[in-house]
């Protein structure tokens, strides 16, 4: 007999975001092993994974992005189907996770979703899970298998550093935010600056002030995903009374829902828009000032890493 | 201290059906008790049960229909809010259930959908389930949690009995189901007959024959389902052939894929189309020829008695 | 044979907080039942349950307070041996879950405490538990059982009442704990402020600035836990720069380390620290300024409705 | 320090057929082994493991098979032993499983007991399963962990390919195992038939025609399993009405009870009982007309397939 | 809707030991439910319950005898068949637990078969145990489901208390079981000696010596179980060096494996041997020295406990 | 693509016995890798594995000695840590296992403790267990993960081959622990003799005798572990009335609670006390008399073997 083979890597997309899945086996020198999606006349979805799986070690890349429930299952069956055709170890690649909003019990009687769908994919086959930018730290908890944890700092910040940042100033829409702005202000060598969303004095009411120097700055608006754009929108009434010389816009998760990138966009004084690219954005939605930067090579490098059991937290330090 | 307060039936039901269930709880005679459905602007829902479940009896309806992805996560959802809601016990109560027909493993590395998501259903909170003619009997053997799988046949029974049966022979469309034939043929005192899908000679060519008495005869044709129609309209060729005197068609779930209703409905000699209601039929889409009987007594006495402790078995006595 | 009787409460104290689960048993109207706590040559704690557990509903009063280890294993042994003796269902009552502040992973190869504890105490038989603001609200879907959350606010309230209130403001230290100071602001009629704690210059410097309007106010400093007490002494330097008229402190947990009551309390213009006994406070710690409110009477009305299935969260709505 | 040492195999046999087991491992080039099987004055099992089973790759050789309950504990005891010895990954090959009959709940208040003893195992410790032709292939369902299920076809093939197959039928005794008659026939290049069972006129009586041309063919009736073999007696004698040239019979799994072998060969016209060696076959039950075939090659090189990684399903492709 | 109707018990026998099962239920006062044993052609067991068991609190009564292999999968089947007929509670009330021997590792590569079946119990659905005189203490901590044991003394001393007791002296055979017998000496008010197994010298080597008063003594031998009987025949030479006056043999589980019966009875001074009826004793192997003791009473007393929740350690106080 | 990285060991210790942790560490040839421990004010632990552990084969050495409590969460939390971070297998280490003395339920309503921090470790992520010595082989069966289960008789054999033991006896304080002191006393090519502890009269007097001979001989007396040292002194007693030559004392686990040390090592005629480095001894508390052997070469052996997937077995053979 001869000695089993060492496990090699496999890489299957869900039909979320194929173009990120490519760009990231490019990056890894691995091809994008192919999938064969069908519905059935009774609206039953069937996944087939077309490669071989036994003793692999397979990553199924699939951001939780519009349409969610779809997305969901599918990726649900990609992993039942893994781990039914013998995988090794089955990672979810997850650059974008949108039930990691339903993070706390704030009505009765509703359900925490992002600990519920943490529980569906483990239940599914999960055995791992790589993340980019959880909406809350804790999210993290709600998983029962290992989690690591990306975010894209280093991407935006290669971006910026095209201009001149003399004169910068990242501003974080909310204080719930204001650490992850200082992170990257500090990447930036630049000053950090806060909205804080006040809404203290009655419950509908909310009105946002910010901290911190902002007059003839260059100023840097950064969230973790913009998704209506409201809060972004209404951050910039308030910067504006405070005379900054330039507003760019920056997030990892640009969700765009309901024309967002028109209504920031149509901005005059917005110069640029900046997001990565986790959630795919129409072409058709696509405009001048939207610059979608790629999280193909960090998510890439994480993979490697993984695979060899060389440590990730290494690369990419928790903020 | 009192006593705790015996356990009380609470129903809900998500968006896939809500007429199914008022009806039932008309039957039980109990209210249908609010659920709130919402959906985020990252196209994550939401669905807040809106009346206490604590130490509850709790019935969730949901068949699992078209589109069957997003009231699938409604469903998961709803359970996971009724078990930290500190629901005494959550039945799910499933008219049809979709992905029992991804029963087994014809091709490799896909998932077999039907236990996947039974699996996934006691993740999320289910103690127990109410089914109605599963695809295959064995899909009772992928859930992990007791099943009550009733049937249909004594509300089409019922139905047909207004008509004159001393002539009258039901007509399997194909052996796999001609069980299910015959106990309803011998409820109507009526003869069986079947057809015979023969896919022997060749992988792609089929033709459909037909075993038992068809010449002169009321004939009666019966499936657990139609979807697209096409086997019940090949079978009506074969019956033509052979002379019945009239042909009516019956089913359990009424899927109506791809204007089945009138595709069938327009075969002249077709003179009704009989379904109930487990999946619902939108209004745009009945005809004067279809019939829709309803299996909400049926469901309600099956919940009374669940919720009683009565047998249920002695009501549906396996088929 | 005789009907099974109906499911009775039983009631335990761990060693944790005595004092706070007679309390609780006088309001329930119940006898708190006999514990035996050992300790072996070995340093092996057993603890036996001294009343019949068989078919009762069980709650074991325990906050995970200093020595946090020894009540947790405490606890833990508590839960296995009310399972092991048939309790129909076991409850435990947590005032203060220390390892909530475990919430997130903020450094590699850490263990996220809050969500292994919550796997412990399930492991050793935990159906369900109460428990009162949680350092974060995520903290919830840490746990796989139901979670009721309570909050002490009502009690605050209640005592602050006394005062004339027609000049206060509630101050929250940071804006992450601004929600729940706004929720108190309300129920007195108040006005609300917050600290800004803002380390996003430099990760070693922490500056605190105050929105909101303190000058001439009676202003009362909220939080959800007091430990050492060094955020409070800080935001107090930054209040009295705006010269408030009074100043009083209150907070749910009373931890109180490194002699925290007197170092708040030895300020002259402190008038009053105000906590609950969610946290015992030695005798000797016990000063003057120092106000103690009970939780006891939420705690068993809580405890009261869970046993008899009624609403908790009608009572304690979410903050 | 070194590094671990490669996976490597070890194949154990319970006691059900060590014939097979012996026969596999030489076609796999490893050696067979040793256990001790002991029973105690209670009549209690011990099964010892005679080898290393740390870190390897362990594969237990079960079919279950009568007396099937003395195998099924034997196996779960050999499991659970190589778990509680390190093993790496444990497989359960198992040529023929009993309990596969009972995939469904034909009646109030029984067990399925195929998805019971499915859970069985891998409670036990099992890790993947490599079966062969289970009874309905929704029993695959039935198991939580990978299943490779095989067939004998080729084996059969082979055998029958030595006669001149210009005019041979495949016959299958019900339309319920058509399909696999039809790749049989596929893989013969023959005609397929089916006999088909009708039960619908009344429970108790059971009338077989057959559909296909028999007439002046040699006729090759095939099924998945022959246990007393009444099916196949009455199968003949509609065949015989139907003048066919020769006839041989043949199966997967020869489990020959109630003197099957004589009551079948016995009949003049039956010139040969082909089956496989997944069950044993007592010596003095053997005929002259019955031929054994061997499945030991296939399962070695699907055993050896699991172990290396590679794919089986690329060899037994679904029929 | 009427209230649920409250839980009743429903008692069901494996084919163990039926008359010990009836004799409970007489005690009991509710009748023993039917079940249909069947074994299909390939020697597979079905079992069904013939009674509703919906929300009942069942109880199974099987002890693990010879066949135990047959007794323990036709549990098991029990088990699965009232969990999916959706009992409130499953209780196995088992007098005889023959893998509870198998308790710890003392050879490699075994299993630990009290662990193993322990937990198959509990995979099958067994919610709790009720079991008799367990081999040892440990095996209690086998279950992860609560398990109430009993022991049989105050039935072996009422018997003995017919008798002048003034004299006698209770024997252990060894100082394993020597804390049980002193119970029962205190039971009767009589003084307790023990036999000495020593293998110190070399393993195969046994010598048994008495420590105790023996000499013009009536001597009740007294051990757990007697399976062949060996112990109690070595002891018995012992004893007669040391001129008892009288001797009887008693245990709790009287397996008596190879003709134990005859070779302990054909023992002149050996006045009476008696057991319970924990095991069943063929008719046929029955002597005029045996005296079989009934647990039922017992059994029965813990069983209604246990349905009624109350207390049965009050009444079986451990040893 | 390079392949992955071959699994590496890491070994990482708490804080219960570091120096024991080193020790084996240079036994193996590796690092002991660096840990951090922090406290919190809320007395909350984190511990900070600081090393990466991605696919390595992770050891964690922690006996489970005083403070027991402190120890055991320490455990639980680096587990946990490890299994977030990834690694391939992790391994308990567990030289002293306290709550092995927990083994039964001799009273009601306790928690068998052995048994439940066995599953809490597994909770936590332990994939397998290195202990030593258990309390009674039946703790074996709690853990439901491999246990590897040495002793440390060839050290301590090793340690009395340095004296003439042509006139030795090995004496077991009572027939339960005899069985090994007879193993032991093969060992040295001894005689054997124990002491029994006879409860039997009375529950409360405790008289010791001793079987074999012990006039002039060079006496050893072995047990397990000495915690308070009562039972040891009593035996001493015993054996001074019997005129021994000389007498030493051993035992594997050294816990001498209450100065055990002292008070034994007091007695004149007590020539030396051995026991093993399983439990740290404090410095202040060695005396001339006290001898520690290290089992760290042995459990580097076993570790070794473990990692390599060689039979460990074969190493410590039961006793």
């Amino acid at each position: 007999m001869g000695n089993p083979s060492l496990r090699d890597i496999a890489v299957f997309s869900g039909s979320a975001h194929p173009e990120l899945a490519a760009e990231i086996c490019t990056h890894l020198g691995v091809p994008l092993l192919p999938v064969q999606f069908e519905r059935f006349a009774n609206d039953c979805l069937q996944v087939q994974l077309q490669a071989n799986c036994r003793e692999r070690d397979v990553y199924i890349i699939q951001p939780l992005v519009k349409p969610v429930q779809e997305h969901l299952v599918e990726l649900l069956l990609m992993l039942d189907a893994a781990r039914g055709a013998s995988a090794a170890r089955i990672s979810v690649v997850m650059p974008h996770y949108a039930y990691a909003r339903s993070d706390k019990k704030d009505a009765p009687r509703i359900s925490i979703g992002g600990r519920l769908v943490a529980d569906l994919m483990v239940t599914a086959g999960a055995d791992r899970v790589l993340a980019m930018t959880l909406h809350s730290p804790q999210v993290h908890g709600f998983f029962s298998v290992p989690v690591d944890h990306l975010h894209a700092l280093h991407e935006l910040a290669r971006h910026f550093r095209q201009y001149d940042l003399s004169n910068a100033t990242v501003v974080s829409p909310d204080l719930g935010n204001a650490k992850e702005a200082a992170h990257f202000a500090r990447l930036l060598g630049a000053r950090v600056a806060s909205g804080t969303k006040q809404r203290y004095a009655d419950d509908r009411v909310e009105i946002t002030s910010v901290i911190g120097d902002i007059a003839g700055r260059d100023v840097i608006v950064l969230d973790d995903e913009i998704a209506r754009g409201s809060t972004v929108l209404e951050l910039l009434d308030r910067l504006r009374e405070l005379k900054p010389r330039t507003i760019r816009v920056a997030c990892t998760h640009g969700l765009f829902a309901d024309k967002a990138i028109d209504r920031i966009g149509s901005q005059e004084d917005v110069l640029e828009i900046v997001c990565t690219n986790t959630v795919p954005v129409a072409v058709e939605e696509r405009s001048e000032k939207l610059k979608i930067l790629s999280i193909a090579p960090a998510m890439a490098e994480a993979m490697r890493r993984i695979h060899n059991g060389e440590s990730v937290s290494s690369l990419f330090e928790p903020i």
